[in-house]
């Protein structure tokens, strides 16, 4: 095992009912900036719920930040938060919401260009606090440091992480997400995966805890993920996708192990250029990713074969019980509905020649040409993955 | 899964030479009460890396706190940290020192006998900090709020929990471990095996997060509990073990889950009448009590067996099953040199008859008459438990 710090700030509020505890986690005197999307909150009653909680406390609100939260939507949320003076932000919604409330709370008693936070790892002081109301299970930022933002004008995809902006409490009431329309779910079913492959998919370190721990959670996901776009109401189901979601990415996995999250670094740049679901990034480069990198992550490979998907590999190669391995991924992912070719989607026009072209050439300006766990990515292999995901 | 809120506030500090790191996390003013136990950490250097973290604080030392550590030796101590005018203590040692430093760190600015505390969940006001440097894993005392202390005078053990108390930091490495006795190994593993197994080994409640976690601690102290008896230096096995046992018990696999802990209160009146170190006592009464609730546990006690103990059952009534499911725990307690028959020990001149006769009288006079995740477990089914652990 790594060596390793671990603390989590977060407090959680897990179940039914719980907003009522939000007012008691405020400070005394809250004004409150609230932090949502596009509305659905209004037609699902979790709007009215906030409002409740939030009674006696000054609110000022700020709607409409976008999945994949762009720099330009929020950087009117930070001249909101300054002319208003508030001095806690909640943001309702999912990962989007949340990580644009990082970045807000972060940007606010920012002296210069808030850009800079993401772009050139600028330093911020007084970050504002904030809580999450979490309506959306998937990205696990209810509860880390961790913040993406987009800027539209330049189509660059980048992050943050500093614990200083992690939710100071989170409501998870997994009643929230009854309404969300399936496409929702099975996005954030594959993101949490993502998120434990990410930290769980590299080589052995001999951390047997942090490995069951990984494989309990994509167990659950495997098992839960389709009953939660069959029963959309089966409050168990919506409560154990929700909770999956949440420890695959609040760092305790990860404690002690390598990390990888090469995955996601080139999805991010799919996203960026083509608007594709951060989910639907995903499912496109891991499977293509496991191959290109089978060699490397061998053992975790077909551990993850054999005590996840339940393979046994009777009489199979160590290069068959790999491909049998991906298979099952590549199954799983296109059973919960998310396509895993890079042709499955809209390119906007381009050929997926052209459009490797362009993520190289984004990742080369972003510095991104040496990923993985062992920093072996560089641009070549990285075309050979998006050449296997066409 | 049942609603809760979970937050651990502990700072972990995992692996090798983590110990620079204390001074970094003291107040500015540090006036340390540094708490320890016998003095084998004079022995085995580890006292000598804390000085030096310590250089340049103000520093009293109080040494002698006991396994079960006792209120008369606490109150010592909370009379030395008061007449140095101490603001933080630092303990160095397993649960018993870190669980001694909870209630002085209560006490100290108690107004009134401390011992309410304990006796009649007395509110405490204003707890001094506390940090602990962990040399035992055992207890989860380090990420936890418990705190458990024996009244010699009475043969009272009694229990108080407050997050205000519990460590703000915790360093944990594995090398300080290495000189243990195999006996303390021993217990350590065994407690925290016995840990997860009253916060696991109930009824199901669709939680399979939980449970797979619980499963994946109880699995690993099983492959590396012995192996941490047969290589008292192996590294990487008395790091599992020792992030097994805090993983254990601080507070994340009982979150929405029933618990149990009868074992436990059973256990602990063993220990205060007979001095029974603290694992040898739920290794007495776990296999027992397994058997006498097997009706109410039977779905997760075949659980255990199926996946922790990977029995397949082939052929077995529901009955015999469970019957192994017992036996493959009483094995593993017995492997790991722990004995599971009140027989096997000293009762200090008492017959067993009278001993469990001693040990009602004791559960009646302490109020633990409705123990269980039922509140089933009255003193006729205590009685039930103990002449099956004769």
């Amino acid at each position: 095992m790594l060596n390793f710090t671990f603390k989590n700030q977060t407090e959680i509020l897990f179940g039914k009912g719980q907003i009522k505890k939000v007012s008691d986690r405020l400070p005394d005197d809250a004004r409150v900036l609230l932090l949502y999307g596009g509305g659905s909150i209004k037609k699902n009653g979790i709007y009215d719920q906030v409002l409740t909680a939030l009674n006696g406390n000054e609110v000022t609100e700020f709607s409409g930040v976008e999945p994949n939260p762009s720099y330009e939507t929020l950087i009117e949320a930070v001249e909101l938060a300054r002319e208003k003076s508030v001095n806690f932000i909640l943001a309702v919604g999912g990962g989007s919401v949340i990580d644009g409330a990082k970045f807000v709370a972060a940007a606010v008693n920012f002296d210069g260009e808030p850009w800079d936070i993401l772009a050139k790892g600028a330093s911020f002081y007084d970050p504002l606090p904030i809580g999450a109301v979490l309506t959306l299970p998937a990205t696990g930022s209810e509860s880390n440091g961790n913040s993406v933002v987009t800027k539209k004008a330049t189509s660059q995809k980048l992050g943050f992480s500093s614990e200083t902006v992690q939710p100071q409490f989170a409501v998870l009431d997994p009643e929230y997400t009854f309404s969300l329309p399936k496409k929702q779910i099975s996005n954030g079913v594959v993101d949490a995966f993502v998120h434990v492959i990410e930290q769980y998919l590299t080589y052995p370190v001999n951390a047997p805890i942090q490995d069951r721990f990984a494989e309990g959670i994509l167990q659950t996901l495997i098992e839960e993920g389709p009953k939660g776009l069959a029963n959309p109401e089966d409050y168990d189901v919506r409560a154990n996708i929700m909770w999956s979601a949440t420890m695959a990415l609040n760092g305790l996995i990860g404690r002690g192990v390598p990390q990888d999250w090469a995955t996601h670094m080139i999805g991010h740049e799919l996203t960026a250029l083509y608007n594709l679901d951060h989910a639907q990034t995903l499912a496109i480069v891991l499977p293509a990713l496991m191959q290109v990198q089978q060699e490397q992550k061998k053992e975790k490979i077909l551990q993850l074969g054999r005590r996840v998907f339940g393979l046994t590999f009777t009489g199979a190669t160590e290069q068959q019980a790999i491909r049998e391995t991906i298979f099952a991924v590549t199954q799983f992912f296109e059973g919960m509905g998310v396509k895993t070719k890079m042709s499955d989607y809209d390119l906007q026009g381009d050929t997926l020649d052209q459009a490797i072209d362009r993520i190289i050439d984004n990742l080369d300006k972003n510095g991104m040409t040496k990923l993985g766990e062992h920093g072996d990515i560089d641009l070549a292999k990285t075309r050979d993955i998006l050449s296997l995901a066409k």
